[in-house]
């Protein structure tokens, strides 16, 4: 039963186990005390803290742990705000950070700071030089992942860190997918990871801060973690995820070889197998054991409960008719394709053969959701488009149409076919705007109306991958007219 | 080698254990995701939280888990005070919660809140007469602990919620020191506990919130734990703590009796054993396996330290020799002796012959502190104030010197000897005392300059211990003068 989601949270390491078992029994009293049940904590902690820095990168009193890779973040952001207070309040981070960065960013908009969110290019990669610029004189803090959690694309930390330290902004770099395979390149200020990510066990994060970084520790403080993390230690977790994080280091090497070759062959044999998909994130800067793509005319959790029901485990970043009804905000960033999509995050030492069975299983499942949908009959891409991964480029212009577009093409053009899909959920507005094309004349336009979040990426994606024109949105009486024009 | 801490941190429960080992290869998935990982990791979650639900006596809907109890008091305090904010921003807390919840306090009046710091009598018990009558208009949120984790003694939590019932106010208790013996009794509203206080893992706290309280989490917030709770869910430790507070709630009656009884006898036959020794707590109202006393002329940091030589694992809310040189703020309020401070607190399990051999051990051990650091020979105390439990009543007045007595009694007294006790710690400043007050004619006053916190509260009870008068305190030109009249 092969579980390919370790992106969100990977299977303990066999050392993890080990650890935690031997130090439950030395590791549950309080560190602070001078006793020697006491003293014996206070030395597993003392190690741990020394081996996670090792991995890290850092010396170990810059060092502390938190509850969870989420709560390092929010400490770590708030704490670099308030050190860096003076400076000014405007905070960068890039707009396919982890939902925890994205979170505090909106606690200090909210708190009367200011935010700016560096768009990305179609692979998911922020453009080192626009974060430079995005730099300013009352710049407190820098963010960025090293690299995706949804796509896997590495972001260009070094060339970030550099324009950081010639600005005297801290970086604070969330390394929770990466930390795994090795330490982060560049002068970076602040990091963060979550244990879990890496085979360690859950309830432990770290946050490391350089020495010479502006840091002031905000509530809730204690005397705990050199005052950066307040509640009991959680000892016995804390040294096997040091342990475990030693143990996927040692195998990193060998194993990001085996795992970028099992993704490449997804990435490349995906497309082939099933048609109207889009592979999605860098082909080439990205992490060795992520691959994402994204299927037409297809609902992502549809798909996702097919594959469970034939053993594969993996995640979307788009659960349509979940209670969350909008697209991942990273796809959304890349302006990609979200309906139909999946991510498969292969864990430490997954097995050649259990991909191979995916990728003999995946047609059938991608076919079946669409039969249920009711979504045309597959027809090869034509030729502009056919590119399985648009490698880069900005996402497609999908604001609202240009005033002077409107009067040939909006609202009140006399040759727009109108397509009501109000009430309706991804992918169901494509699948049936794929079905009407056929009925407008080329040149002429079709107004789809949606009031799925969805539609606004979806639409727009679709376009490009049937090679028609995305023109526009325009608001309508209700929900939103998206319109298209038929070119060939 | 006994370990008599279990009020800082208990061992790991067998139960805790083995549901730990049992569920780590079931419960590292992410429960929000759909796949069976994920439904497994889910169902051992609900499974834990209808358990600690039931234990505590609420709603499995009522309960969430966080990271620590740290880190429930910090989200039930401050997500409780916002979601009454149109009430008022006053809060109510004891004197003598745990530091967290007083760390909570400051945070409010940071950020313009008002708190009332109840005060507690001898005995450490708020009065609940004088609480009900704290609670006002604008009062948002009043907290008390179930117990004191320093003293064990038992606050009178039912007849406090009764008052804030009747006046629309919530009530939060910290049940820390208390859940491993029973549902906290009464009508809170908010509930806080953390597991490794009752033989469950580190890294599991949980936070009770019963229907209908208001309650408005604060940041860092996620979809986790109902927006309560941010971060990944630590699933094993979470399925430990549920198991093994349901196993120590099996052997809690039988436990809580024969616990009772050895701290009994610690209580009866600690003053007959060490001269000079004040039991401090109440001597009814209690937890089961807690007892603190303190003894003149000792420095509680070295008591410790030959305890542990000795294979004894105690504490002490006085530790005058390490970083923190202030006295524990819960001796403080309690306005009872803090040199020599020694909690014995029993975990599950304690051994009737270590507790004798304990008895056996401390009076070498006291005496051997005293002698290094040239103690007055013990004497007996006189007969007003032998008492070794002071049950009850009001601290004794230690406020600045009345201006009416100041001619008589305070600095131009020319028949005051001085004592410079300045620039020593916590117990010399006593010791001195002890030895000069023979040189006082009776009716004569002493005044001892000290610039040590403790000796703020050290020489009113060692006046009270000994049957001297402790008059009051004044400026000096350096640190404070302790005035002293002899009396017999």
């Amino acid at each position: 039963m092969p579980y390919f989601d370790a992106a969100s949270s990977a299977p303990l390491h066999p050392v993890a186990r080990q650890a935690l078992l031997a130090s439950l029994d030395e590791g549950w009293a309080d560190p602070a005390r001078l006793y020697r049940e006491g003293r014996r904590a206070r030395l597993l902690l003392d190690a741990a803290r020394e081996a996670a820095a090792d991995a890290v990168g850092c010396r170990a009193d810059e060092l502390v742990f938190t509850p969870s890779g989420t709560r390092a973040v929010h400490s770590g952001i708030a704490g670099a705000l308030a050190g860096r207070r003076r400076a000014g309040r405007h905070l960068i981070v890039s707009s396919v950070e982890h939902s925890s960065v994205l979170h505090a960013a909106e606690a200090h908009e909210a708190d009367g700071g200011t935010v700016t969110r560096m768009p990305v290019a179609r692979t998911g990669a922020v453009d080192p030089a626009a974060y430079a610029a995005a730099l300013r004189e009352d710049t407190a803090l820098a963010c960025l992942q090293s690299a995706n959690h949804e796509v896997g694309t590495e972001q260009p930390v070094a060339e970030v860190a550099g324009a950081c330290r010639a600005a005297g902004v801290p970086l604070l770099v969330d390394a929770a997918q990466s930390l795994a395979w090795g330490p982060v390149a560049g002068g970076w200020s602040l990091l963060t990871a979550g244990a879990h990510k890496w085979g360690g066990p859950s309830g432990v994060g770290l946050l490391a801060v350089r020495k010479g970084t502006r840091f002031a520790p905000q509530r809730p403080v204690d005397e705990r973690e050199s005052g950066r993390a307040a509640g009991f230690e959680n000892i016995p977790a804390i040294v096997a995820a040091a342990a475990s994080l030693r143990a996927v280091r040692a195998e990193a090497a060998q194993e990001a070889a085996r795992l970028r070759e099992l993704t490449e062959r997804i990435r490349a044999r995906v497309p082939a197998l099933v048609p109207d998909v889009e592979v999605v994130g860098d082909p080439v800067r990205r992490l060795p054991g992520i691959v994402t793509f994204s299927c037409l005319y297809v609902d992502g959790e549809t798909l996702l409960h097919e594959l469970d029901r034939a053993g594969f485990s993996v995640s979307s970043g788009s659960s349509c008719t979940s209670d969350t009804l909008t697209p991942s905000h990273v796809l959304r960033a890349m302006g990609v394709l979200s309906e139909g999509n999946v991510r498969v995050s292969l864990p430490f030492g997954a097995v050649e053969a259990d991909v191979e069975r995916f990728l003999e299983v995946l047609p059938g499942a991608v076919a079946g959701v669409r039969e249920k949908l009711g979504a045309p009959t597959p027809t090869p891409a034509p030729a502009p488009a056919t590119g399985p991964v648009p490698a880069s480029g900005p996402a497609p212009a999908s604001g609202p149409l240009p005033a002077t577009a409107s009067g040939a093409e909006g609202e009140g053009a006399p040759d727009a076919l109108v397509l009501d899909a109000l009430g309706k959920l991804c992918p169901l507005p494509v699948i049936e705007l794929a079905k009407v094309i056929g009925e407008v004349p080329v040149g002429g336009t079709v107004r789809v109306l949606a009031d799925d979040e969805a539609a606004r990426l979806d639409i727009p994606a679709w376009c490009e991958m049937r090679g028609q024109r995305y023109v526009g949105e325009e608001p309508a009486a209700k929900g939103t007219a998206f319109v298209v024009r038929r070119t060939r």
